[in-house]
C-alpha cells in the first residue's frame, strides 16, 4: 500500500500553474497585489491539475494520537495519561482545535494510533473507522498500532513494521476523508513528549545537531530542556539513522503520530489533494513523507511556524513559507485551522474575482 | 460631534484584562502556547470592559473611496477614473474584498467621502445612508465632502472644515454600523494614488524623512518612485504639518479616505468595538486618530503588514504588531479581512475551551 501511494504522487502540472499566473494578472487588481496568496493559488492549481482548482472545501482534520517511551526520561513535565484524556477532550469538543474547527466548519476525526493508557470510557463519537466525521461532531478512529512507542533513548522506538503499519494508517485515513468529500486534509496531533521524537526526525533529516532542533515545547525548564537536546544527541548517535531510509529513521527515533502524519500527507498528495500543515510535528513528519516521494512537497501548504526552532529548520528544508506566524506552540492542528481561511481565500479569488475586461475598469 | 467622541474614548479595563489573563491559564492548553491571539484575547477583554469579550461577529467592511489632486504630479501610472470604476466593481461584488467578505460573513459599506469622477450609473448597492448593510448585497453611502483632494504638491490638500466633515463622516459610518449590530469594523479604502498621502501623513506623525514611510504602492516604476517621494517630501517642507495638530496634519496633506477612516476608527473606540486594520491607508489613519485620542488605540488591531514601508513605520509607533504577513499590497480591506477569523479564534476560545479542572485533563 505505502509503494502504490508513493507511485500515485506525480509532479504539479506545469500548465495549470501557467494558466494560474496568466489568470492573476488579468484580475481586477494591481500584478502581485495579493502577495503570497498568488503564488499559493498557482501550486494548488498545479497539484490539481486544472485552473482553478477546486475550493479547498470541506476541510478535515486529522488528529493522530500516540504516546512515547522516550517520557520515562522526564522530558516533559505533563504526565502521560494527558494524552488520553485529551482525546475525552477532543471528542467532547472542548479542546482549541475543537473551537477553531467549529469556526472554520472543518470536521475532526481522532485516531489513536499509538496512545498508552486507557482511553476514557464511553468516548462519544466513537465510530467504525468507515463512518465519514461529520462537521458538528468529532469522531474516534481506533488504529493503535502499539500503546506508544519504546524509550529511543534506550531501543528503537518502533520496529520498520511498525512504523509502517502507522504510515498505512494514515494513507488510509487520508482516502477515507478524501472519499467522504474533503477537500483539504488538516495535520493534527496529540502525544505527551512528542516534540522530542519531533526534533530527532529534523535532525536526522537536516544532518544537523539536536541543539538546533530541540525546543521546549509546552514549555519546558532549563534543565528539562538540557536532559532533551542530551537524549535526542544520544539517541541519534546510538541508532545513525539513514536519512536516505525515511522508514528506518521513523522506527529508529520517531512517533507513531509522526509515522501516520507522514502517511496522511502521502495519502493527499497521491490524491492530488491539499494538505495543510499545523506545527513542529506536522513538518518531521513532512520532512519523511518528503523522503518518500520528493513531489509529495506540492500537495503540501504550511499553515504557520510554530514557536519551536525545529519547525523553521524544517520548512526550510521543504522550501515552504508558512502562511501564519504568531508563536503558536499548542499542536493539536490549531496553526493549520487558523491558516486555513488564507488557503481558501488564496484559492477563491481565481473563482470569483472580475477581470479588468468583464468589469470595465482601465488599466494602468 | 468629534470632540463628543473624543470625550468617550476611555482606557482599557484593566480587570477585565486580569480576568482575561486568569482565565488563560486554566483553559485545557499549555500556558502561553496561542502566542499572540492570547495578548489579543486579553486586550479585547480590556476594550470590552468584560471577560469574556463577546464574539467579534458580524463584521462589517467600510471602504471609504476619495481621489487626489497629487494625481497631477504621476504619482501613479493608473488613471484617476478607476476610483469610480472600482467602486462599481466592489458595487457589482467583482473585487477581491467581496470575495473575502464573502467568505468571512462580512458586509461591505462603500462610503464615497471624495470621488473626483462619475459614478457608475445604477450602482446597484444604493441607498440611504441609513439602511442597514447586510452579508449578501454591498451598499453605497453618498457622503461626498468634495470631488477629491487639492493637490498637496501646490496647496493644502483640504480645509480644516473639510477635514472635519470626512472625519464626522467616518464617526457616523461606524455609529450606524454598530448600531445596525456590527460586534467589528473592518477598514477599506480606495483611492487611486492614496499612498502618497499616506506617506506623507506617517512622515509628519513619525517625524521621519518620506524615504522610510513611501512605497512603490500599486507597483511604480524608478522614475516614478523618485518622483513620489520628493513630492511627499516638498509636501511636507510646505506645510510644515504640526503633528501636535492631527486635523491640521490631515488638511494639510491627507487625503478624505484617511481622514475619514480616522473617523471609522474614534468612532469605534467610543462605542468599544474592536477595529480591525487593513493596510497603510488605514494605519497612516490611525496615527491620526491615535493623536487625536491615545486610548483610541486600544480598540485597535492590526490586520496585516502591508509591503508599503510606512506601514511598518506606523504600526510600530502604534505599538501594534500585525496578524498577517503575507506581501499583501492590495487594500479594499482586503488584509484586514484575511485576518478576521485570526480575531473571532482568539476570542473564541475564551468562549468555548473547557478548563482542566471541567474536562478532567491532568495539569503539569
Amino acid at each position: 500500500m505505502l509503494e502504490t501511494t508513493i507511485a500515485a504522487i506525480r509532479p504539479p502540472d506545469e500548465s495549470a500553474m501557467a494558466a494560474a499566473r496568466e489568470l492573476q494578472g488579468r484580475l481586477t487588481k494591481p500584478a502581485g497585489s495579493l502577495g503570497a496568496l498568488e503564488e499559493l493559488s498557482v501550486r494548488l492549481a498545479g497539484l490539481a491539475g486544472h485552473c482553478p482548482p477546486p475550493l479547498p472545501e470541506p476541510a478535515a482534520v486529522a488528529i493522530f494520537a500516540g504516546d512515547h517511551g522516550v517520557h520515562a526520561q522526564g522530558v516533559t513535565p505533563w504526565p502521560q495519561e494527558v494524552t488520553a484524556q485529551m482525546i475525552g477532550n477532543f471528542l467532547a469538543g472542548g479542546a482549541v482545535v475543537n473551537a477553531f474547527a467549529r469556526q472554520a466548519g472543518a470536521s475532526v476525526t481522532v485516531v489513536d494510533v499509538g496512545v498508552a493508557t486507557p482511553l476514557p470510557a464511553a468516548a462519544p463519537g466513537e465510530e467504525g473507522a468507515g463512518a465519514p466525521p461529520t462537521r458538528d461532531v468529532p469522531r474516534l478512529v481506533t488504529a493503535n498500532v502499539r500503546p506508544g512507542t519504546r524509550d529511543l533513548a534506550v531501543t528503537a522506538a518502533l520496529t520498520r513494521d511498525e512504523a509502517r503499519a502507522a504510515v498505512e494508517t494514515g494513507i488510509r485515513v487520508a482516502d477515507e476523508l478524501i472519499d467522504a468529500g474533503a477537500g483539504i486534509l488538516l495535520t493534527g496531533d496529540m502525544g505527551i513528549g512528542n516534540t522530542t521524537p519531533a526534533a530527532a526526525l529534523i535532525a536526522a533529516f537536516a544532518g544537523i545537531d539536536p541543539a538546533g532542533t530541540t525546543g521546549r515545547g509546552t514549555g519546558v525548564d532549563d534543565p528539562t530542556y538540557a536532559r532533551k537536546v542530551a537524549v535526542v544527541r544520544a539517541a541519534l548517535r546510538r541508532h545513525a539513522p539513514d536519512p536516505a531510509d525515511p522508514l528506518g529513521v521513523l522506527a529508529a527515533v520517531g512517533g507513531l503520530e509522526h509515522a501516520a502524519l507522514a502517511g496522511l500527507i502521502l495519502g493527499a498528495a497521491a490524491r492530488r489533494t491539499p494538505v495543510l500543515l499545523d506545527g513542529v510535528i506536522a513538518v518531521s513528519a513532512a520532512l519523511a513523507a518528503a523522503a518518500l516521494a520528493p513531489h509529495a512537497v506540492a500537495a503540501m501548504v504550511a499553515g504557520h511556524r510554530s514557536a519551536e526552532p525545529g519547525a523553521t529548520v524544517a520548512l526550510r528544508r521543504l522550501g515552504l513559507e508558512p502562511l501564519i506566524d504568531l508563536g503558536l506552540r499548542l499542536g493539536e492542528g490549531t496553526g493549520a485551522l487558523l491558516a486555513l481561511p488564507v488557503v481558501t481565500g488564496a484559492v477563491r479569488v481565481l473563482h470569483e474575482v472580475a477581470t479588468f475586461d468583464s468589469a470595465g475598469v482601465a488599466e494602468k
